[in-house]
């Protein structure tokens, strides 16, 4: 569950959101956008969590056209403006270069 | 809980993360850790979220030397150790300096 990425640099794109209440098809729609993107161009991974509160998803992504062609992939942007209409009471959305990485396994 | 940000440039570093079973004092250590990082010069705001699965938090740094700072800091370097030896079983830790941002909230 934790993005296999290759060696930076490459993309993120932290999406951190506080939901409205109740699910009103929210979940099928994250899971039918998660996979949608898998099939992009220049996706590298994807990871998210949400608690009680806040929750937070990062995308990874080859560069910056791969983002933008996401971002205005027509399924996207409907459900975008679903998300603004219905699902999210605020979200923030950050656009990193990823320099440096690094990660332990136990027992390696 | 979403972190207030200034302007970009700035810097980010998302840990994700899956645990062992149990709290064994994890908990009690992450609040402190949390706590503490906000004192340090440089620091922006902490993001995080676990579900069943993964964990993701998300770190603002003014700029690479504080995050190599936090990263020295005695307690710090004590709890990562900690976290090696019991609470996480995998870990990716990823530096990215975020170049854009933009936020929404309902009703504004």
């Amino acid at each position: 569950m934790i993005a296999k990425t290759p060696q930076p640099p490459y993309w993120a794109v932290i999406f951190s959101s506080l939901r409205t209440a109740g699910d009103n098809g929210y979940g099928a729609m994250a899971d039918a956008m998660e996979a949608l993107a898998a099939e992009q161009p220049g996706y590298l991974g994807f990871e998210s969590a949400r608690d009680s509160g806040l929750g937070l998803a990062v995308a990874y992504w080859a560069d910056l056209d791969s983002i933008a062609a996401w971002r205005a992939n027509l399924a996207h942007v409907a459900a975008q403006a679903k998300g603004r209409e219905q699902w999210y009471a605020a979200y923030t959305v950050r656009i990193a270069r990823v320099e440096r990485a690094y990660d332990w396994t136990r027992g390696d």
